[in-house]
C-alpha cells in the first residue's frame, strides 16, 4: 500500500464520499420534502424517480467506479477483480440510468408532455447512448480475455477520455436538468425560496464532487501500479500493462511514455512488494 | 517540430478551430435572426450580447489559449513569448466574460427581473471569479520572473487541474444558459420550431468544441517539448521545466515522475533539435 501523499489522497476521498453522499441526501430531500414524494403512476411524483436516480446511479456510482482502481487498499487485489468491480459499478449506474429515463419519459407519456426538444433531453440521451457503447466496449476489449495487447493498447487512451468526458457530460446535464425543473415547476424561483437556494445547493454539490473526482483520477502519484511484465503473461494477470498506465498519462501511449511508465512502475513495485509481502496477482 | 502523430493533431486541430467557429456563428445567428439583434440599451438586446460574448470570449478564446503550448510551429518561439500569449488570450476572455455580465446585469436592472437566483447564474458567477483568480495567480506565478522554482513546481499542477476545471465549468454553464433562455424566451420551444433546434445544436456544437480542446490537450505526445535544464538557468528561460511536464503527467509533479518527464523530454529534444536545427531559448 505505498502510495505519495496517502493521507491528502485520504482526504480527498473522504471528500468526495461526503460531498457524493450529501448530493443523494439532498436529492432524496428536494423530491421527499418539496416535490410531493416518490411514486411509479405516472404522475410528477414518477418523474422525481428521475433525479433521484441520475444522482444516486449516473452521478455518485459512476463517479466512485472511477477512481476504484486508486483505492491503495485494493492493490493486493487482482487486476481482474478490480476490473470486474470498476464494471459493476458502471453497471448499476447504466440500469439505474435506463430507470431514470423510463419514468422521465412514462410521465412525459402519461401526461402528454413532448419529449425530447430540450437540450436537456438531447445532451442527456446523447449521454447515455456513450455510456452504453463505453460499457459493451470496454466489457469486450477489457475484461474478457479476448482482445489482444496491442487493441487494448489502442483503445485505452480512448475509453479513459471517454469515461472522463461522459461523466463531465453527465454532470452537466445533471445541471440543466435543475434549471429545466426549477423553472417550470418552482414558480417563484425568481424570488430565490427554500426550495431554490436548496436546489441550487446540489448542483453545487454535485459540480463539487465531479470537480473531486477529476482531482482523484489525474494525480499520477495516486495510480495504482503496474503488474510486472504483464504483458508477457497475458493469461495469468491480463495483459493491463497499458491500463496501468492511464493515469500517468491520461491519454495515449507512446513508445517512450509507455517505457517510462513501466519504469516508474517497477520503482513503485519495489516499495510494494517489499510491504505487502506479496501480491495476488504475481 | 517533431511530433508523434503530427497528421492526428493537425485534424483535431481543424475540427476545433472550426466546431469552435461554427459556435460563434451560429451563437450571432441566434441573436441576430432569432432575437431582434444587438444593442446596448438596457433591452433584450443588450441581453443579447451576454451569450455572444460569453461564446466567443468564455468558450472560444479560452479554449485556444489552452492548447496554444501544443502547436508544433510555435515551439521554436521563447517560452516566455508562448506564456505571454496564453495570459493575453485568457486576459481577453476574462474581459468579454466581465462585458457579459455587465450585459445581463444592466439588463435585469433595467427591466427591475432580479439577478443571480438561478443556478446559472450562482455557477457563472463563480467560474468568473475563479477565472480571474487563475489569471492573478497565473501572472504573478508563472509570468514574471518573481517565483521560485519550488513554488511554480507546487502551483503548476493545480494551474492545470483548474485550468481545466474552469473551462469544463464554463461550457456546462453555457449548456444551463441556452436552457433557461430558451424556456424563458421561446414559448413554443416543446414543439420544437427551427430555433429550438438551431439552439440546442449550438449547445452541442459548444459540448463537441470542449471535447476536443480536452482531447487536444491531454495527449502526452502532443505537449511542448521542455527546455533543457531551464531549472537550471531561470534567468534565460524562465525556470518551467515543471511546467512542460504538466501535459504529460496532468497533474502532481512527483520525484520520480518528474524525473521520467525530463528523460522523455531529451528524448524528444534529440529529435527536435536536429531538426530545428537550433531553438530560440536555448
Amino acid at each position: 500500500m505505498a502510495m505519495d501523499g496517502y493521507r491528502g489522497f485520504l482526504g480527498l476521498l473522504v471528500s468526495a464520499l461526503l460531498v457524493g453522499f450529501l448530493s443523494v441526501i439532498f436529492v432524496l430531500v428536494w423530491v421527499l420534502h418539496y416535490r410531493g414524494g416518490l411514486a411509479w403512476d405516472g404522475s410528477l411524483l414518477e418523474f422525481n424517480w428521475h433525479p433521484v436516480l441520475v444522482v444516486t446511479g449516473f452521478v455518485f456510482i459512476q463517479g466512485i467506479a472511477i477512481i476504484v482502481y486508486r483505492l491503495p487498499w485494493t492493490w493486493k487485489c487482482s487486476k481482474l477483480l478490480m476490473k470486474s468491480i470498476h464494471a459493476g459499478l458502471n453497471t448499476v449506474a447504466a440500469i439505474l440510468a435506463i430507470i431514470s429515463l423510463v419514468a422521465a419519459f412514462d410521465f412525459h407519456n402519461t401526461l402528454q408532455i413532448r419529449n425530447m426538444y430540450s437540450l436537456h433531453s438531447w445532451v442527456g440521451l446523447i449521454v447515455v447512448i456513450l455510456y452504453f457503447l463505453q460499457l459493451v466496449l470496454g466489457f469486450f476489449v477489457f475484461l474478457l480475455p479476448l482482445a489482444p495487447p496491442s487493441l487494448r493498447a489502442f483503445l485505452m487512451p480512448i475509453h479513459v477520455y471517454s469515461g472522463l468526458f461522459i461523466f463531465g457530460t453527465v454532470i452537466a446535464t445533471v445541471l440543466t436538468g435543475v434549471t429545466e425543473k426549477l423553472i417550470f415547476s418552482l414558480s417563484t424561483y425568481s424570488t430565490l425560496p427554500p426550495e431554490g437556494v436548496f436546489t441550487n445547493t446540489l448542483g453545487l454539490l454535485v459540480l463539487v464532487f465531479g470537480a473531486l473526482i477529476f482531482w482523484i483520477v489525474t494525480r499520477p502519484q495516486w495510480k495504482r501500479p503496474q503488474e510486472t511484465n504483464s504483458i508477457l503473461q497475458p493469461n495469468r494477470s491480463n495483459p493491463e500493462g497499458v491500463e496501468g498506465s492511464m493515469a500517468i498519462n491520461f491519454g495515449n501511449v507512446d513508445k517512450s511514455d509507455s517505457d517510462l511508465n513501466n519504469e516508474a512502475a517497477a520503482r513503485k513495485r519495489n516499495i510494494t512488494v517489499d510491504e505487502a509481502g506479496q501480491r495476488s496477482t504475481m
